[in-house]
């Protein structure tokens, strides 16, 4: 089984990838203060079976993530940790960026990367039952 | 500095803590199933300053969680990993349990048992800003 993925942040229909410098993430931490903005996550599945078919299902996810007002200082010390780095719209929900980019509407791992729920049930189409994969220690 | 807090699972205006037994976390998540719920935590800041003053704010949060319709198969499944034992409602957003209740409105570490947006609030009225605090590693 192959699963791809990967993430989008969205404000005013525009695209916000993860950032190409610090200077990028700054501003688009400041483009995303005191605003709403779109989390999509598209989601892939390929399955190989003993047979030799191949199952493909795909599918996306939709969140939403209201983010508080924030101070140049705090999206400095936030730039400043690098969390944001490798992340598109420049912050983690699940790490320091949940001081101020908490509340969400929808499902929450995919505000994180990989919609579990929405995988769940496409692994399900393709055959494949997650919980059989048993302990999830 | 001392933060405490703890958090509450409420259904029909009834607290479900943590579970006695696992036959009574399967009877907690059958009725989680299908449904929406609120998870409310209280958090309260105490700061000892350097001049013996003591300063003490409190406040909570409160988020809703929509659960997806579980089969028996996937509650037995999942009550059997152990996650949920030590977990208000017998479930953890988290971990295995983001297979099913990943739907959040609101604070969402809220809903993880310690609202941070809310305790950073708390912790600059108490004269306490966590970004002093430096690296997040």
């Amino acid at each position: 089984m192959v699963i791809g993925s990967d993430t989008s942040v969205v404000l005013d229909g525009q695209i916000l990838g993860k950032p190409t410098d610090r200077a990028d993430a700054v501003a688009t931490l400041r483009r995303l203060s005191g605003r709403r903005h779109e989390v999509v996550t598209g989601v892939a599945v390929v399955v190989a079976g003993a047979d030799g078919s191949v199952t493909t299902t795909s599918g996306h996810e939709q969140s939403s993530v209201d983010v508080d007002e924030l101070t140049d200082h705090t999206i400095e010390w936030y730039v400043s940790t690098g969390e944001g780095d490798d992340k598109a719209g420049s912050y983690g929900l699940q790490g320091a960026g949940g001081l101020f980019a908490d509340r969400v509407t929808g499902s929450v791992s995919n505000v994180i990367g990989l919609p579990m729920g929405r995988l769940h049930k496409l692994c399900r189409i393709a055959g494949v039952d997650l919980l059989d994969f048993g302990s999830t220690s």
